[in-house]
């Protein structure tokens, strides 16, 4: 890299990690302050008995909470306001998230909002939030998006048909409390689709123009990880290695992409996901091998790292052939876990692209990305997987 | 490691890291609010010119700043409280560190008593300082102690003869701000013991039984820099490439050990600091490969994987064979960057070792250390490098 940039990198939230972790959550509550949760989950973790194991740690400690459980998948920025009023209304002053991206992207954005004036779409962006909130407690059920310790919250506007983000070092959990056992009544799709995304994270941080050394070490180990973990997590979901590699990877991936940004994958995904409802692990399972071998010639080195890292054989290849290794491994590793999806499978239609295009140039994860894409290249990059 | 057991992993200190970032202090003593800065600093960072540069970056912006420099090498912890007492009287309400290990620790102590009562000596252990102090900035000047982001100061009790060490977050700095432009006038001498501290750390953490996946890659990071640039930065001070891996070694290996604690190393060098003024860089450079060989059985895996860090070739040895390559590897680096000090050119003797070891063996990281040693196994270490 350029010697002469100076990079920042900056991770505010702590760490704790381990299975059993959650039997922890009353201490750090009282280390925060806490006198009253908001414990923030959705109902297919409450489902799957998780949120009942939080509620006897906090019950056991004598800890009140109120429950703020209508979260959905890729939740509507209204819901913010809803969980924001909720807390004042029942006296909160601590808030858990309980669940994957979209729990705790609501958590910490009510968090946000219960030390900050307005609205939360005041603070859409990139640092505009002007102060820390309440303390915020991430708890993650899935290994993918890594919300457990990132600056952002990626909330739906259902009215406009848009994603909105927000992000900032205020927006960052007080602490990621990382327990792989949480993670085990994953159901298998899921499991394949967030932990795609978790590598598309870590993927697209380490051959993008804005990252550093110190992200670099981070995506290497989580892309191995997820390349020794991911098929076992997927195929034997209650093998508690493979639940732990791939949290483990999840965790590293954002913190490698917390001072990066991503990719196209990502700029592509956010349009998709507002328009047509692709969960964002899918839509960026089926985008990330093209969008690799799109990139691939913007970064031969790295892409040549990425092939050994998932153990290819790259000896005697040349630079451009070893690369390609790199799409290789990734395409047969989502083959592996099973995701069939295209895009047409959503509804989207080759006259769609015009605008999705358009709206994925604008995102910050285009000036990043290793090759300056055309609104034609593009669209390329999404009709191969239509 | 265990899967069952939690670990933490905590880093306060944001880093901004890249040739010419001094240039940029100014803007982040305005954004951590500070109106006058307490410059901590030392004669020999001042001589080589490195304070002015500082100076004239404050100057510019016309924020006012008090230099203190009466920084000795292991410095006294009485200095902590008349830089307290400076800053007060003189109404510093930012703490800018710029130096070595010796200055750094100061610094981050001195920010410590802006905002706590008593006496920085209330505060020695780990997590008794109440909260955060003033803000403080670290610059360092060595690739070395990585104290720009670590929890620890460690002071010199000269009347006591003793190493006294706080170990907080509060007294983590808010921003490790490094410039390796600013360590290229580092002295070959001083480069090369300062070099193998930051090895020391990398190593002793990576070893111990603390430490986690997340330490353990940024470690491996650091080793195999430091086994690619400290010959070079040696030899050719001026080499900017050399110097900007070794700084960025030097920090991998803190936000490693930061977590972990350390081992053998560590816990003997700080009686042997204490009484014999043996400097802390030289007296770990001394031991390091004496302790690598005595814990090697601990092992095993680990110092293979040193082994294939300074690409040592080890297949088709055993692994107790592949192992010893790491102490083979270390010795080499210690012999090619010029450390040739023994304990003895310290004047410490045979009788010495009675209470050096006792004292030793009541550090933390002994418990954490891969082997378990006797009294007779540390005076052995010691032995062997007098």
């Amino acid at each position: 890299m350029d010697l002469n940039r100076v990079f920042r990198y900056e991770i505010p939230t702590a760490i704790e990690f381990g299975n059993g972790a959650v039997s922890t959550v009353a201490d750090h509550v009282k280390a925060l302050m806490g006198t009253k949760v908001l414990l923030v989950s959705d109902p297919g973790v409450q489902k799957a008995g998780v949120t009942q194991k939080l509620i006897d740690v906090l019950d056991q400690a004598e800890i009140p909470f109120r429950i703020f459980n209508e979260i959905e998948p890729e939740p509507d920025i209204e819901g913010v306001m809803v969980g924001r009023d909720l807390a004042v209304q029942e006296g909160c002053d601590c808030v858990v998230g309980l669940g994957g991206g979209s729990a705790l992207d609501t958590a910490k954005a009510i968090g946000v909002m219960l030390g900050n004036d307005g609205h939360i779409r005041d603070y859409v962006g990139i640092n505009i939030i002007p102060k820390k909130g309440a303390p915020v407690i991430a708890i993650p059920t899935t290994a993918g998006t890594g919300s457990e310790l990132t600056i952002w919250s990626v909330m739906s506007d259902k009215k406009a048909n848009a994603k909105l983000s927000v992000g900032s070092p205020f927006n960052c959990p007080n602490l990621a409390l990382c327990d792989p056992e949480l993670t085990v009544t994953l159901p298998p799709h899921l499991t394949a689709t967030t932990g795609m995304d978790a590598l598309t994270h870590a993927l697209e941080s380490f051959v993008n123009k804005a990252t550093q050394p110190i992200s670099e070490g981070m995506s290497m180990q989580s892309m191995k990880l997820i390349s020794q973990s991911l098929r076992t997590a997927v195929s034997q979901g209650e093998n508690l290695t493979a639940r732990y590699d791939m949290l483990l990877a999840s965790l590293l991936a954002a913190m490698a992409f917390n001072s990066t940004r991503l990719g196209l994958s990502h700029a592509l995904a956010i349009p998709l996901g507002a328009h047509f409802k692709i969960p964002h692990g899918t839509v960026n399972a089926i985008l990330l091998p093209e969008v690799m071998e799109y990139n691939l010639v913007g970064n031969i080195p790295k892409f040549i790292e990425i092939a050994k890292l998932f153990d290819e054989p790259v000896e005697g290849l040349s630079p451009r052939k070893a690369a390609e290794k790199s799409v290789f491994a990734v395409r047969q590793l989502k083959e592996d876990v099973g995701i069939e999806e295209t895009l047409s499978d959503y509804g989207v239609t080759e006259k769609d692209l015009g605008f999705i295009v358009e709206e994925a140039m604008m995102s910050g994860n285009v000036p990043v990305n290793p090759r300056k894409p055309t609104l034609e290249d593009l669209k390329q990059i999404c009709r191969n997987v239509m």
